[in-house]
């Protein structure tokens, strides 16, 4: 095992106690009635994709391998169970040699998916896939509610950069974990240091307000930035006066400074005024970054501006507006016995409200017009259509226990570009909606 | 050091990489212009609470302490701040030799906050108090928004205890710290067991839905749960018929039921048929759990309805619509030059829009009238006036990079509850409105 595998910048030895203290004594309530055995299904989804929005985007994948190749028991954990009287002896010497052996079959990461989407699959007992519930279910919320931010975003940036910089917006690891799904969704970089070590996301930034202001003059600022970063730095420009301080940036630095930011005012206006002076100062090729409180609709409201990257932190890393998703694990299939051969039988969820869902292991599929743009989401528990057939989504992650699942984020980016183009145009509008395709349960 | 106090149910080595790369360039550029010894005051403050409410809870602190106890460069780390060429060789040998060595005052864990409350202050030189930025901002930002659902979902629950039960909607370690502010804030226990591991909140839970499911009748599930768990144990009553489940749950467990827990439909009609079907069934002492997507005003509608205890999940993680606080880490204060004894200078950024922020070293204290209800939270710069000497609000947290603020969660939970309690009347309003308390700058 390699702790630096379970996603964190830091050793961690088990993901196990990522878990809430009812699947334990479900464990061992089913343990001791003999039916932890039984062959299980559990899926992934959710009822409804976020309020308005036309899409959701599956990110956290690769976390979710990482975090179950490293579901173990440690001793310490045994001992503190123990103590807290979590669960009984027999229940502690079976989760002593736990490791899961199932399968795990979903969509890959950086694909787009709807309200009953099987966006994952966990196989085996129900003793051994019914403790990766929590886990499973912190990891995919949150990274594909900060990615289908990112994605709108950008949607709206039109080409132009994004810089990922929310850190001090969120918990320090989810940062870490945010500026990893902000990549799958769209952004081109990070200001995190820790997201840069553990996944090789680029890293920049170069100053902020308090280095001007430690310095005696803006005019010794810049220039101890030049001398130390080069003139390609970026120069933030907004401390004091802003047309003073791009007089000065240029004058520093000369006509080759690299980038100055701007992370305040209306944004609109400046960035105008302040590339006029940059090319009357004769830099041409300096570019101008935005940085303040910018959402997807801030974003798209500077496409006619003179702006160069945006960076974005408070609503990416809060997947603006929408800092969760609602995906729901559930036993969706069960064997009537603990006989391996025994077969799987649907089962549901009855009771009041909203919150029935569909028995039944899934397939799923995204049936496609003659234009090659998708029509519908397609989901089924029978024989799938044989003109779906080349149209399925769900690949396998996870095989007898082994993960089988791994890719690059270079292939999962490319993977959501690719799958967002396969939508309708109305998925690439900002405005709230419903969800671009419907879902057909066949 | 011990990496446990880290405030992780892991081992981590470090936190030094919780840090936006630009902290490291202006590092180097400061070193290289021989400002980054300059005695440096930074101040973490917000300009305003999120919309309509009330007051701010300081949650995270002691989280804070142990980042910066285990901020350190290690060789991996150095390593990869090489070859990424984040910064260059002579700030790579003084990062190796970092500690923080300087002094942090704050309100201590567990008070309450206002716009421009100085939150906390970090006094040293410029190199190493800038370093902090992010890590000190990611926890405090994350925690205190937490905290401030938790305590308004306490103020609404009146009294029964509430269940942290959010793992499942944030990321794995942010759920963690989720579990500590919401107790900071006033719950009573969680579901995730990696927060009773590590900081020793009770931990709670029986079964889901999956469990009755596994079985082949309702009867075969709560009968294995029951010999399993005892008859204390909560029966989920809701996975099929709600009346025929609560009949069926007596059957098994007898009158000594623990208790029911709904997890769907119209919970204040569904509490009040259960509580009369229970009672008739003689089951007077069983309690009933609520926890279907709560929030303050669903646990506030609950009031009158015979539920003995709320589980909250999404709304809590989430920060009930305010996931972030806005707080800012700002240079307030620094010498004009790297002389011990050099004074400090006011400083404060003068450029667009609302984003100044007010110089200098401050004080804070909280005016209370006659009646000992507090009317003003007054932060100053210059001399305090001898009627606040009392009243004063910041207390040392880390006196010469020694940490001297460590305190247990009890007491941060008692000084919320008595803060809070000197507040005016209309903090207790879940509605929306102005901050309680105005903010006076003297």
């Amino acid at each position: 095992m390699n702790p630096a595998d379970l996603g964190l910048p830091v050793d961690v030895p088990s993901t196990a106690l990522f878990t809430d203290q009812y699947e334990l004594t479900m464990l061992q309530a089913a343990l001791r009635a003999g039916t932890a055995d039984r062959r299980s299904v559990f899926e992934v989804f959710t009822r409804r994709l976020p309020e308005g929005r036309r899409f959701g985007v599956v990110a956290g994948t690769g976390r979710v391998l990482d975090a179950v190749e490293n579901f173990r028991f440690e001793p310490a954990v045994l001992e503190f169970l123990r103590e807290q009287r979590v669960v009984d002896e027999p229940t502690l010497e079976w989760l002593a040699d736990y490791r899961f052996r199932g399968n795990i079959f979903g969509y890959p990461e950086g694909e787009v998916y709807f309200p009953g989407s099987p966006i994952l699959r966990v196989e085996g007992t129900f003793a051994e896939a019914v403790l990766l519930e929590t886990v499973v279910l912190s990891v995919l919320n949150h990274d594909s509610a900060v990615a289908a931010a990112a994605s709108r975003m950008a949607l709206a940036a039109g080409g132009r950069p994004l810089i990922e910089m929310g850190a001090r917006r969120t918990h320090e690891l989810a940062a870490v974990a945010s500026s990893r799904a902000a990549y799958v969704g769209g952004f081109s970089s990070t200001s995190d240091l820790a997201a840069g070590f553990r996944y090789g996301i680029p890293t920049v930034g170069t100053s902020a307000h308090a280095f001007t202001l430690l310095h005696d003059t803006e005019h010794d600022a810049f220039t101890a930035q030049v001398d130390s970063l080069g003139r390609g730095t970026t120069l933030l420009v907004d401390t004091y006066d802003v047309t003073e301080a791009v007089r000065l940036a240029v004058e520093v630095a000369g006509p080759e400074l690299g980038a100055v930011r701007i992370d305040s005012g209306d944004l609109l206006l400046v960035a105008h005024r302040v590339r006029q002076q940059l090319d009357a100062l004769g830099a041409h090729r300096t570019r101008i970054v935005v940085t303040s409180d910018l959402d997807e609709y801030a974003i798209a409201s500077l496409a006619a501006a003179p702006v160069d990257a945006y960076g974005v932190g408070t609503q990416l890393v809060t997947g603006s507006g929408h800092p969760t998703c609602s995906m729901v694990y559930k036993l969706v299939a069960r064997a009537g016995s603990a006989a391996p051969d025994a077969p799987l039988e649907p089962v549901a969820k009855k009771s009041l409200g909203a919150k029935t869902s569909v028995g039944g292991r899934k397939w799923a599929a995204r049936r496609r017009g003659a234009d090659g743009v998708a029509t519908a989401e397609v989901v089924g528990s029978g024989e799938i259509p044989a003109e779906l057939g080349e149209r399925q989504l769900i690949v396998p992650l996870v095989t007898k226990g082994e993960i089988v699942g791994r890719e690059s984020l270079e292939a999962v980016r490319e993977r959501h570009v690719a799958a967002r183009a396969g939508l309708p145009m109305s998925a690439m509008q900002l405005s709230r909606g419903e969800p671009v395709l419907p879902t057909e349960y066949l």
